[in-house]
């Protein structure tokens, strides 16, 4: 019997089935998944492995009276299939109607914004207690990846949560891997729970007070169905651990689980992609330069927290590197504060972040690494609008976080000779903390040589009355601008700031008595270099004018739509003079 | 037999001692401290509870060869004692020679300025990373509070140390206190662990996969040098559980230990503060205001981690405020994004935390409550230079931090008056994150009623040609500066901008003709409000002058003096006019 996907409205539509329906349901939930998965591209792995934990969770629980928080939220394809959005799989026009995380806006399912890990216990428990100083008594559940639990945060709420006494469960879903593979010993733990059926010694769940439900079959409906029920309508918290796979029905997936953690779109057959990158970036110019450095120093330690791919590490590289790679997973504090302990022991540490997660390590940075001093190396990747563009994995904001941090010298490259410059200073002749953001869109090569004093800004045209100084990839942005006003009769002197943490006072003095100075930066004005400029020259005669990015969360924004409206595009710039 | 304290130089001087000599040695030590601490101050309970611990620590270990990390590292008074700072412990007029955390300024056995909780194991994980590298074979330590361990580093690094299969030592002190009491089912099971002399089922560290030793009696030497000895040299990760008492040997110390935790001087017989406080204070009106507040409305849920000394609820009020008082532990992330939660389900959250620990759930304020734009008010302590003093406790970094993140209002009061509208306001009229800066220094009271609209600025004086812009205390200061004016034919006009996060654009159009406009904060000036106020008015004829903190960590400072060298007196203010 086929059920007609397009009737499934809301979990209720599901409530009367049958388990053998279930089963077919789940069947073509998956299959639709797969088409849309392979045509747009998206979370593949996480999503295929949750198709059955998810109908089982809508068919169980009662939404959204019971309140099931989806920790990153990237899981939460079948969820959103099941509560109202199912066209959104199954019409291709409609792919893009939906975000690719829980959405409040989209639907009174979806409770928060999430993209981040690690924060769904801690928001259960706030729902749980507002649940418990009003006298109510519906379920809260947070569903959480085992990559996921060994963030800072999901440890705390782990910890926390059973004091409220009352009704909590947390799905934890052990699907064997984080993006790419797990770190830490409670992993070697959760595989000997999975070994030992659930019964393994030294359980730490149960040590944390939860009772304890082990799901061995976590893609099978009745077994799942049967464990839901039983952690429902408790009054004190519970955990589930169901063991799923991830990338489960779809052989590519199923075998390449980190290069379908996350997919461009592809050939559901072959699993080949639709298509395939080309052509330089500035991630493999990062993992070829690291590589190098590897290999040269002992010393040097490559260090991410989960995220390798994003850092242009692929197993190879990671392979090749051996001790000198560290990966601590998903616990971006612990990864910089291990690296002030690295510096402080002598080694060279570099720790490549993705820029929407540094900002969890905001205290490492600052009393660990800043306070101390300490050689430590940052680079930032997608820290750019030029980046990812999901609301909660902006990459502009880093600026106004990091480099008004004491002590920690923010280097923003406008090339690929500048951006190796830099690593190469910060390994070569270590100073202090040094925070490098990779800049966003397409590799930019010079043909100069790089000025190794990276306290001094550079001045790349040499122009009159008119200044603009432009960091990372708006250089070559502002040299466009520059060349318009040109046309027009101004020649505007074109300066790369490249650092982004003080001012060049002695380049800013040259420029007192021009008519105006226009900064421009690749993230949001508000705490950012242009405003330092413009306070340094606040008491010059010359006008100061900053661009950059309204202090606001944008969600899937087209980047030129962005600069257009923030007066980014080289015309904008040219009609300020 | 006595021991001479004043010849104890280094650790070098302790090995030879018998047992016996030890335990002279030890109630010396804990005597020498008594009286220090009665007559300066400092870390009490702490330190006379790791007396014991610390002894047997450089009798078993090669500091500074074998690496000691104390964790927040105020309990390492007795280990400055010996470690050739003995002198700042007998010698009343060198008291102050000594900071009152681990220093690499003054010693080479202190490894890392620390202030903040939860660091050392990974710290020490990177000292062995890199030890592991050289080849290297000396042993490090981890020296961490039960408390300490709760915070999310402290769990990322006991779940990923293990993984190095090196030598690694974790030692936790458990004293069965966080500042206040603990919180989370990590503390049942630590009560489980002692309470079976560390044989209870599902101990947590053998299931992370640390060689667990258990020492009941943590204050006697023979025990802890028999614990460590077996700890020492191995080539895994051992954690050594010892079971000490917070306070020890000083009765009013042992009776009370949330007092005790950190003391300004007292009377060792009578445990009397010598100089007992008085007056008016924020905290105090904090506390009387919200748990009026919670008496009212049982949506209010008053939250903190771990420090309700600092925002004045001591144990009457948290008793009062029952269960609509949440303290989750030094465990920050969790609770910010717990009160996120908290405002989805319904309730009102207001979380009291110090500035300098709010840094540590950066991530939490953007991602969990800011991109949800929920009605979280989070209320700063000591931010401020009118505040805490040690390095690692600064709290003028915030204005930079918070300011900038889109959604949150933060806002400044200048007296009590406006402090307590803010705090309606935000609970009345919820429309967002809010976040207070409780005013540093003295209470300052108003006289005219509080405008309610805190998205504008308030002229105090009305003036001409010269404006001063200046928040929370440095109001009173700024009124100071504009009398000194008049006295020189210059009738400055006076504001209070009350909100940091974005500039009231119509008063500053009124600016713009003015001759000069001045900005003081209290904070630094790099990312502050200032410079929104410099950079909105770039492009008009007036000059601006952004007064604050320079970007700098400074230690142990006299505020007079910072006041000076940043140009921030009444006089140095007047003077620019």
């Amino acid at each position: 019997m086929e059920i007609n996907l397009k009737k499934i409205h809301s979990p209720a539509d599901i409530k009367g089935l049958s388990l053998d329906q279930l089963y077919t349901l789940s069947g073509e939930l998956r299959a639709a998944l797969m088409r849309k998965l392979a045509a747009h591209g998206g979370h593949v792995g996480p999503n295929l492995g949750v198709v059955e934990a998810t109908v089982a969770l809508h068919y169980v629980f009662d939404a959204p009276k019971d309140k099931i928080v989806f920790d990153v939220s990237h899981q939460s394809y079948v969820h959103k299939m099941l509560t109202s959005r199912i066209e959104a799989f199954l019409d291709p026009a409609r792919y893009d109607e939906v975000t690719g995380f829980t959405c409040p806006g989209e639907s009174e399912y979806d409770l928060f914004e999430v993209g981040h890990t690690s924060t769904s216990i801690a928001l259960a428990t706030g729902l749980a207690k507002a649940r418990d100083l009003e006298g109510g008594k519906e379920n809260v559940v947070a569903f959480i990846g085992d990559a996921s639990l060994g963030g800072g945060m999901a440890l705390e709420a782990l910890n926390y949560a059973p004091e409220l006494k009352s009704n909590l469960i947390v799905i934890l879903n052990d699907n064997q891997m984080s993006i790419a593979e797990n770190h830490g010993e409670l992993y070697t733990h959760l595989a000997e729970l999975r070994k030992s059926n659930g019964t393994c010694e030294n359980n730490i769940f149960k040590a944390l007070g939860y009772e304890y439900i082990y799901v061995e079959a976590g893609n099978d409906l009745r077994a799942l169905i049967q464990a839901y029920k039983a952690a429902k309508d408790q009054d004190r918290a519970v955990l589930v651990h169901i063991n799923t796979m991830k990338g489960m029905g779809l052989p590519c997936a199923e075998a390449h689980k980190e290069t379908f953690h996350f997919s461009a779109p592809f050939d559901l057959k072959t699993g080949a992609f639709t298509h395939p990158m080309s052509g330089e970036s500035y991630d493999d110019i990062f993992a070829q330069t690291m590589l190098k450095r590897v290999r040269e120093d002992k010393k040097v330690v490559m260090m991410n927290a989960g995220t390798p791919g994003a850092i242009g590490w692929d197993e190879e590289a990671r392979k090749a590197a051996g001790s000198q790679y560290v990966d601590v997973g998903i616990a971006e504090q612990d990864c910089v504060t291990m690296a002030a302990g690295l510096a402080k022991g002598g080694a060279k540490p570099v720790m490549g972040v993705v820029s929407t997660f540094v900002q969890r390590a905001y205290d490492q940075l600052s009393h660990d690494v800043a306070i101390n001093n300490l050689p430590v190396t940052v680079v930032e990747f997608y820290a750019s609008m030029f980046g990812m563009n999901d609301i909660t994995h902006l990459g502009f904001f880093d600026i106004a976080m990091i480099s008004n941090i004491p002590n920690i010298r923010m280097l923003a490259p406008a090339s690929a000779e500048e951006y190796t410059a830099m690593l190469a200073r910060a390994l070569d002749a270590p100073e202090g903390p040094v925070v490098i953001r990779t800049p966003g869109g397409r590799v930019v090569h010079q043909d100069t040589p790089v000025n190794m004093d990276f306290t001094r800004y550079d001045v790349v045209e040499q122009g009159a009355d008119v200044a603009i100084i432009a960091e990372g990839p708006f250089l070559a942005i502002a040299r466009e601008a520059a060349a318009m006003m040109r046309d027009k009769g101004v020649t505007p002197t074109v300066i790369n700031p490249r650092i982004l943490s003080q001012v060049d006072a002695q380049c800013l003095d040259s420029l007192k008595d021009y008519r105006l100075v226009i900064t421009v930066e690749d993230g949001i004005v508000d705490g950012g270099f242009g405003q330092k400029v413009a306070t340094y020259l606040g008491n010059a005669p010359v006008k100061v004018t900053c661009l950059g990015l309204k202090k606001e969360f944008v969600d899937r924004f087209n980047v030129k739509e962005l600069m257009e409206a923030n007066g980014l595009t080289p015309q904008q710039i040219a009609d300020l003079a």
